[in-house]
């Protein structure tokens, strides 16, 4: 048996998913006449209370496509220093938008908003500086181990983004793993939040595929921008279906990930192996291995159990829990952990 | 019955290639281990002669990436006032490549290389000018008609470019309607070419994406960018099996939608509302209507008989053949234009 | 004697604007603080009925920075063929700004009105072009052998600019040769452009600089881009004293040079080497010699009796007269031209 | 007597500065035919023991430019996170060259060579993150308080730099301050870095222009970056023999600016309102006030006695000395300190 807990990116459709996909009506995107496509983007800007909805083919474009609309070249973005945006994008905010990213310390993938209105003081009229335009969130943050956001703290946040005229931008890559962990609405955010992009093929179990959502005037530059990127598709209606399908099947389910992820992080805990358990809040583990191994060489006894993980860099091992992991999957984990 | 000529873009998936897609082996291909994806890619490189191939969500990123990877910000390019990468991608060179586009007044969409040679003689070494870099050819040309060029003009342009140390690029989202117009092989334009990319959801009848051919060094520098863009895709293995059914049963069928538009393009001829209309040598069709009667109630006429077509501005209407344009359908085309 | 044609750009300070220079008081014009400069910014924006103004480096500089703050990457700005900012620029309208430059077929570098309504119609929506945003011209025009505009032409574009939501920007590097050409005023372009280039080093004979002229939220913008650019100087009052010194001694005497422009013309067409001289309207003289004879030995006879000039590519040779250039190089030149 | 410690670029030239600019031979740069310019460009490449050298504008300009030619955009930029290139160029990297900083966390301004090899281990081959490009370092750090980087430092990241195939940028503004402090010579610096920018109008008391060394190869590139940016200036002779002056006369003076920053030094940490000065080795003096007394308050009863300083932010006060500040200011300048 194969135990893939890379990501939660891995997975793949569920039969009753695959029948969405089969079954789905299509059309030409670029014309804008798919009808699943359509649907896919009314439910979603419906569900979070905002204007419109625009589908893309990844997460990293719906995130570079909001860093665009929002700036122009020479404008500053601000993030916390562990964010996917800046991380996991290729550099994306400079190479698409020109725009610095200015990065703050935070813990976990989270700052404080008055760490936010400490740096952005008084810059605005000097042209020494980037000029300070945006602002962007990542709940659940993925390097700070699926952690979710104090939604006040969000608010406040908020204050210091509308008193500085900042756009406030969410990468909901994992948002509904924050959504089901804290029992919050999708409303709460879009009410909040400018633009937020939401992952399809992460949790939720699509196979490909993010939205943005945001207002008409900021979905209309999104659709340049789309497609300047590159990112129309044509019947791209197959995709879509699959994600109506995993929104109306899969989010309530999320709570099973994050139960056996909070179940292998007990398993790690109580092995002396391991040295450090980050606090599981959703379906992300992360951990460090006791200084006298090698984390490659956990990894490699891992991977002869059959069961994959990745390195996060500086000795941090992660692992993801999903739709494609099974109870009988997460007993082999534990049972592999605790004689490894 | 609703006859749609706009674009061949709008064709769905036939049975046989739905239950391609249904029963492809998928993984997550940002991690390359998707193997229906690999497999396209190696099935089309191989076709071509070409070291390498990457799977992209649309024509128009192929494009992009092929642009981005050959030259610097500053950098120029060449190609016809007509070609697709100039006038169809938003601006994308400059917006993507900082790159400036030197336009070549050629015919239908095609140029002569000693227009090109007499452009760039003795501009290289002055910096008032940017600095030339690249070549970008469309086969067949799409705003020019679906014509197609002549191999031997390309070979000339070949050998500019090498004197000249140019990049070249083909656009060949409908190349398979050239070789089969010409009887022309994949392996001769592999040959020629630096980078060339393929759409699979123009003629070829699949729902999404295209593919970009060419060197290992080429195609390590558009994996990069495409990630970039954000054209990085998970479990696309189920468009891929759409574009790997779509090469083995898709290309010969070609030659039909190109008699069916010669079809048309005779009753357009015949009919004396139409002024003129372009050769027609693959699946386009690109005719003007007389002085007389407006553009757009000729379409509208069309329209209420259930016939959908585009304009292309300055008087230029265009009807497009594909794999869901039937012999029924043809009938309905000619009868109605016969009687309008 | 050496005497230099190859440009008006070639002139030193006169001992009076030595002495201007020697006698400036400055400040660090990065803190705003240079008088001088001050001055020549305020003394420019008040002759040109304009808000405010801003002393840069370079022309090209001056030109980038405008297209740079009307806007944004992706959109595209109309010029003529012969553009200096497109042709002599390096590419910058897309490297800078991510402008995709599209050319109007003009004649002498000046194009009409309907023909910018014509390409413009229609496609502001239509995301597979390039967003449409800006207008520029360039008086005179330095390709097209110094022509001035019809202002007459000039108002009828900007009606276009108006109905389009299109800016405005005149490169007007060579303005002032227009305006004593043409008898017109500087407050008549102040009016009808929201952008203006001046440059204080061609024919008004200062060593560097150029000033952007405009509204104060645009020169707002173009301050932040100047820095961007690296175009902000310290003690630049040196440079703006000569600026100040040549619009007060340098404009009306720009007559002589043009009349001195049209007495080489005439020896030019009486010399049976020439083939063709373009109109001389202003300070540049472009022409062809004869197909029997090399344009290079032609420039190596001149150069050999001390004339320098350069050639414009495809035949076109260019001389330009300037505040160096004497009544006495002006007989040596005739009498060259004569004997040849 | 009014006393401007703002910064070391608000001075103005010597009257035997003046006669050299008065008395320079010049030409048009553009065509690379102005001889002071060139004169400049031999010494400074011949004094630093690097083959070629171009004049710019500006220090930012020269970074620019330096940062570009070394980079592609969506490559990565390692600098300490108080460097100038990022924190006052207004975002130049993303914006000029879609560079994304990587900043190192520093000790004034300068970071160690274990800090960068720990960043930059094992992402080259990894898409997720931006290409590893570049390395800038700044000495002396105008943040850090004209601190001067321990040429031992500087070595070991040298080859930090060689064995990760990274190019390695010296922003030396102020470098010959450090160079003076620390009895070291520009060889030294040429041997090691691939770029080196310098500037004239900082402590070396030229009025405008900044020089930056490098390989034929790199310059060639720099050249013409510099026209894109339009660096280009015609009679700059007159600005290159400023430099040229400065260069002969000005470098051994720059101890004495050391000197008296020091006594000032002294001064302030003997006054009671003063909580910490910053370690001075050159010209620029950093300090904050007592947590009692607010920077503003500070700052208004030295400007009342004539003496003008900034705010660096997060209460930070800076001083910086130069060729215009005498003697006879810092008695006043100390005395003023001691009654306050």
């Amino acid at each position: 048996m194969q135990i893939n807990l890379i990501s939660d990116t891995v997975t793949k459709p569920t039969k009753g998913m695959l029948a969405a996909i089969m079954s789905a009506k299509v059309g030409d995107d670029v014309f804008k006449t798919d009808p699943t496509v359509n649907k896919l983007q009314t439910k979603m800007a419906k569900m979070f209370g905002m204007e419109d909805a625009l589908f893309f083919p990844s997460g990293t474009m719906a995130n570079q496509a909001a860093v665009k609309l929002h700036t122009q070249p020479g404008d500053r973005m601000f993030c916390d220093k562990w964010a996917h945006v800046y991380n996991f994008e290729g550099g994306g905010p400079a190479f698409n938008s020109g725009v610095t990213s200015c990065l703050i310390d935070g813990n976990r993938g989270m700052f404080k908003a008055n760490q936010l209105s400490e740096i952005i003081t008084g810059n605005r009229s000097d042209i020494h500086a980037p000029f300070s335009r945006l602002v962007a969130l990542e709940n659940t943050t993925n390097k700070g181990g699926g952690a979710c956001w104090d939604f006040e703290e969000i608010l406040r946040i908020k204050k210091v983004c509308t008193e500085n005229n900042l756009a406030f931008h969410l990468d909901g890559a994992r948002l509904f793993n924050a959504l089901v962990a804290k029992n919050e609405t999708p409303q709460q955010y879009g009410e909040v939040f400018d633009t937020i992009s939401i992952c399809l093929s992460k949790g939720l179990g699509a196979p490909v595929g993010s939205v943005l959502l945001g207002s008409k005037v900021h979905l209309e530059k999104a659709l340049r921008i789309r497609k300047l990127f590159g990112g129309g598709m044509r019947q791209a209606g197959y995709l879509a279906a699959a994600g109506i399908y995993a929104l109306d099947n899969h989010i309530e389910r999320l709570a099973i990930d994050h139960t056996r992820a909070k179940i292998i992080g007990v398993a790690l805990q109580n092995c002396e192996l391991i040295k450090h358990v980050e606090p599981i809040e959703t379906n992300i583990i992360i951990f460090n291995v006791i200084d006298e191994i090698n984390e490659n060489d956990f990894i490699d006894r891992l991977n002869k159990a059959g069961i994959s993980l990745i390195s996060m860099g500086q000795g941090k091992l992660r692992m993801v829990t999903h739709i494609d992991f099974t109870e009988e999957m997460l007993e082999m984990v534990v049972n592999t952990i605790e004689h490894i």
